[in-house]
């Protein structure tokens, strides 16, 4: 059946690359678009090219950005004194979501994997160093995740902070708003224990 | 951010669209298009456009096809004198994966559901009348899904097929292969205990 409809079987495999997205989720996602209308395929078609034609990397602080420099960086009411660094994007998104933080952010695109041959050229972490030389932060929030790899890596970059005399911090690491602690991983007990603050 | 992102903003809200894909998963999507290479995103617009642009429903069983007639309908070797009704395309290809049945099939594209304003007509209830008064069916197999509305169908083909004076059958409703019975629930219990065969 799907061997006499090689465009069909195309879109699938293509549907198929995307991650998170396994055989029958691109069959049914190909399946969907069959029923929607050529305007409609044609203006996601059309979104993926020109996204990769606009989207590129900020100069500076290598968020998406369809100008020279993202929104963030070229926004002048931003505290050019924080900075606050990040693995990726969407992490940067996440913290701008809460509102919390009035500052500049460095994207690394990634964690330092020695494992995986990910070293600091491999991440953006040169281009780190270089601002950290330029601008004159009065401290440096190191928001990777907290995995290993990103534990790691907030490590090597606040010994880099160290070197060149900018205060270094991590985000707080503890139980999250609404959890009971019955169903936190011990570990996170460990960490909001350890980080307990007087009132 | 996305605010000066209006390309990333939109290929966000396109990729949304899709059934299944929430906000999130968008958002994850289109970051992973971004860090995929151009020909790679190339690809997936030109297989979404080729599918819209090749792809079609076969004149006589309106399962998808890229010719006049699907592969089934044009393959002689099936039994022409065996008509098997299905809800979707999905549902055909179900039948097929299982290499049970050698006949032709005649697709719906939905069921019956008066309440939401689906009638005969809004099918290929119609077109499946033509082929019966048209083409020597030897019996007709009912294979919409086991939901109300599906069974609600089946019975309204039923009665068609029997004024045709076409025999009609149901696919067997009954206990999953490799299922343990304590994890079945009652009605299909109930079917498996109804529908049984002697030995």
């Amino acid at each position: 059946m799907l061997g006499s409809l090689p465009s069909f079987a195309r879109l699938e495999a293509e549907l198929g690359k995307l991650p998170g997205i396994g055989g029958k989720t691109a069959t049914r996602l190909a399946f969907h678009l069959l029923r929607t209308s050529e305007s409609e395929v044609a203006a996601l078609a059309d979104a993926l090219l020109e996204m990769k034609r606009n989207v590129r990397l900020c100069e500076k602080c290598f968020h998406v950005a369809e100008d020279r420099l993202c929104g963030i960086c070229a926004a002048e009411q931003r505290d050019q004194r924080l900075l606050c660094v990040v693995e990726q994007p969407q992490d940067l998104l996440a913290i701008e979501r809460s509102h919390s933080y009035p500052g500049l952010y460095h994207v690394l695109h990634g964690v330092l994997s020695p494992l995986d041959g990910i070293d600091p050229e491999d991440l953006k972490i040169p281009q780190l160093e270089q601002r950290l030389a330029v601008e004159p932060f009065d401290e440096v929030i190191i928001a990777t995740n907290f995995s290993v790899e990103g534990e790691a890596t907030a490590l090597y970059l606040a010994r880099l902070c160290q070197q060149r005399g900018v205060p270094a911090s991590r985000l707080a690491h503890g139980i999250p708003s609404g959890s009971g602690l019955e169903y936190i991983d011990a570990g996170t007990v460990q960490h909001a224990v350890s980080g307990r603050r007087t009132l």
